[in-house]
């Protein structure tokens, strides 16, 4: 008897018909002979439009009040669920973040797990019962209710998934799994068997929607294989894992892109010790995420310091660093907010030369102009025009030749 | 510095103008100087909507599960509401029933509250907050959500006043107060300034939908005056409170109707000792509510049982009451679903003669039967045939003049 933890996204549950199909679903996997813990998503569009009633009252919803608003979609959606199992004859019982011991920090809006105190979902499952937790929320140490921002349900997914020692988290989404690049935008674009975290990590850190870093990395601390499937076929999904060895693809798995992507550039700022930190820890207090970081070479102690940070951080990141620039002595900031990223991803890159100069080349072919470069060890990042990005993303998959499967 | 307890109902927050509007209702009363808790109910038709949400998943939604998704509505507009405040400059807190300690028994979609464990409520008193607390919902000892059922948050808002030692309980509708009968029907019908809490027991258990009796019993038993008022108008409203001298009033208050009332019939009841409790113990266990219950007299030790449940019970009733027929011996049982009540309530009725055949004879002068006839000593009710209740309720309102105010 293994314990499997599903999750199910937004638009697998996003009406009642859809909530019995994967009911259905789920106790096709009970009868398998499996415990099942089941996380759920909010239905459909509930989160957006819960914050859009937020905003018809206030401009800047208070963070712990909106936190508790948007608790209630998936305090929904999973009593629903719950109900429909029930009504197929089968003992189900939905739990809240709180009541499943989802612990986080007070960070309202971009909560973080701290550990999972899974009592009460050993004693339900201990009686036979399939367990539905309500994804995305958690509670803190003064029971205030907490979410845990974008990714959130794949996060408490794979936190249980640990906590429980399961043997496997399946993410069940809209789309059959991982792909080498968006299917939407390149119809070539091929289903991946397996991947391994840290290839998914890159893919999912820089674009690719369908699983968030925060899950993938969790999955990886823990080694808790990660399945991504659809919820609406039964096609078999891409595996995430550790089990792969490391030369059977030495080579580009997958291209990840983002349009979500805008540029800060402090200019003139003294090449001096602190000022990197000057900068960043105010941005990290208000918990704008970084992304990437280039700082020129410095001519006449003097350097321009350029990082990228998500759009939607934008206008909050720039309040941020402008008091910065000026008690640092910096000339100004300027801001880029119509930018994008294209990364190629894969294990074994930076062991085998050539990569990045074919990255290179097929953009320079393309006439897209390269503002910023990142590389980690299995990545390689360019931060190009936004309205390039779909074309770069037409030119790399056919320069990597990703179209081509060898069945990985 | 007084303390108020505040609670608005359903329609008083039905969009975010409202909400807006309630706060600054709120806002105005934390200016006297007063201390405030807010109890607040859904939005609108949420529960409806809600409960139709559930019914879309499975024909006999789980109770449990119900009653998660049912708190849903009070934590949004809970949530809205302390939004709405703190965008206005005031610090305000939303609590969930189970952050507020309301305590309840697991008697799922019609728990009954077993305390209010107030510190949490106190000590954001204490910082100076105003304390929204979520309607209608608490919690178990298991820590698993309930609602209350009808009156839900009515409830609430007087048991919170009570543990807090409120100064007063306001209770926040679409009407500007309790009217001698439903002014929708009666356009006479006059507001009354002020009511005992047994006359307003009566009222609201014999159709004034006003308030709940639940809430009123309790307003009486803890001796918490309510304000029942307008969030629309500034309108004074009715107090309802124990200080009114007995006799200043010794006469018709009000008439209330209510047009859910089913009657069912035990035929052939054999006349010996526990018949009674073979009936109504199970429909108590069921946690239906019985009202009147009449039985004849007896012929040769056989008799009929008559009693009333609200339509809404009667089918569960059945279910119980069924089985129970023949395991005690009786011929069988009937159902009536198509009646109505109509009441007459005044402090005072059983030591002034003549109410009862006033009453009487203005029923007869429509050519109205009256099927059953239950009174209290503040109280005389009429079961009728429900296609009659708003002919009678004009023939009562004349006969004993109460579109003529005295000030009271």
């Amino acid at each position: 008897m293994a314990l499997i933890v599903q999750k199910y996204g937004g638009s697998s549950v996003a009406d009642a018909e859809k909530i019995k199909n994967v009911a259905h679903r789920i106790i096709a996997t009970k009868e398998k002979g499996n415990q099942v813990v089941v996380v759920a998503s909010a239905m459909g569009k509930t989160t957006d439009e819960l914050i859009s009633l937020a905003r018809q009252v206030t401009e800047q919803p208070d963070e712990r009040e909106l936190d508790v608003l948007l608790s209630t979609g998936e305090a929904v959606s999973s009593t629903l669920l719950a109900m429909a199992l029930k009504s197929l004859g089968h003992d189900a019982i939905s739990l809240s973040g709180a009541q499943a011991g989802i612990r986080t920090d007070a960070a309202y809006s971009r909560a973080r797990i701290l550990t999972v105190e899974a009592h009460r979902i050993v004693k339900e499952l201990g009686e036979g019962k399939i367990v539905i937790v309500a994804g995305f929320q958690g509670i803190t140490q003064d029971m205030d209710i907490t979410t845990l921002g974008r990714g959130g349900s794949d996060t408490t997914a794979v936190a249980t998934a640990a906590s429980l020692g399961a043997e496997i988290c399946e993410i069940y989404t809209d789309v059959e799994g991982v792909y080498t690049a968006d299917p939407h935008l390149i119809p070539q674009a091929r289903k991946l068997k397996e991947l391994s975290y840290e290839e998914m990590l890159e893919l999912a850190a820089y674009g690719a929607k369908v699983l968030h870093p925060r899950s993938v990395e969790l999955g990886e601390l823990f080694n808790i294989p990660i399945l991504v499937a659809s919820s609406f076929t039964e096609s078999p999904g891409t595996l995430i894992h550790g089990g792969i060895p490391m030369e059977v693809h030495s080579k580009v798995r997958g291209i990840a892109h983002d349009l979500d992507v805008a540029k800060i550039t402090v200019l003139g700022v003294p090449d001096q010790p602190g000022i990197a930190t000057a900068i960043f820890e105010p941005l990290a207090k208000e918990n704008i995420s970084i992304d990437t970081i280039v700082q020129n070479a410095s001519v006449e102690r003097i350097t321009d310091l350029t990082f990228t940070v998500a759009k939607s951080d934008l206008d909050k990141a720039m309040r941020v660093v402008e008091p910065v620039t000026k008690s640092i002595g910096a000339r100004g900031c300027i801001a880029d907010a119509k930018l994008g990223k294209i990364s190629i991803i894969g294990t074994g890159m930076q062991n085998t030369p050539g990569y990045a100069a074919r990255m290179f080349s097929a953009l320079y072919e393309q006439g897209i102009n390269i503002e910023l470069i990142t590389t980690s060890e299995i990545r390689i990042t360019c931060i190009i025009d936004q309205s390039r990005v779909e074309d770069a993303l037409i030119a790399l998959h056919k320069a990597f030749e990703l179209e081509k499967g060898d069945g990985i």
